[in-house]
């Protein structure tokens, strides 16, 4: 079973690619990181799993804040890791925008039951 | 003193903003996962102070393959860690092309020392 990490990234905000980049990347970091201190044993053995299939991501896009924060909450609800970026505000933002979410890294079934419906950005 | 994570970009493959962000998040989870095995003492403290300070990357372009080969041999002979990352080429690229390259993380004017002379993405 392959897996994966969804990075969703808000595009109503008018950022350039190289923010998005950042915010992206912020993601996939902070998504590692909460996924190696899980006390959980199912995502611990789907991040090893994820790590050894070559760390596959894909970036899909959201419309605005709502629908970021809707697909946390539907994440979670699923059972699945979900992290929400919030800009420090040190540039083009106000501080404390919502900008990104990650989904996972978990099985691609499970990942594609809650973003499967995203466009890629 | 202050930590940062530059990752650095081709900009001449033509990949799309998604493709970019994907590469640079490979980045800065490799460059990670690297910090943390790292054995040496300097390494590991200016992980540990990076991410305190909430992670900062800063995202740069480069015009080649040749380029991005030249900034990570600099980093190198500079004491700094650099991540090339080689792309799996499922989809647009492609497999092994030179995609994106990670410096750090490290203090900003060491890195700099290196990545200065770079445009942001």
């Amino acid at each position: 079973m392959a897996h994966k990490l969804v990075l969703v990234v808000r595009t109503d905000l008018g950022m350039g690619r190289g923010k998005i980049a950042a915010q992206v990347a912020h993601a996939a970091v902070t998504a590692v990181l909460a996924a190696q201190g899980a006390q959980d044993a199912q995502r611990g053995s789907d991040f090893r799993a994820w790590l050894l299939e070559g760390q596959p991501k894909v970036v899909l896009r959201a419309g605005s804040a709502a629908e970021l924060s809707q697909i946390a909450d539907a994440a979670r609800a699923a059972g699945l890791a979900a992290e929400i970026i919030r800009d420090a505000g040190r540039t083009q933002l106000a501080p404390g925008t919502l900008t990104c979410c990650a989904v996972g890294p978990a099985e691609n079934s499970r990942v594609d039951a809650v973003t499967g419906g995203l466009a890629l950005l």
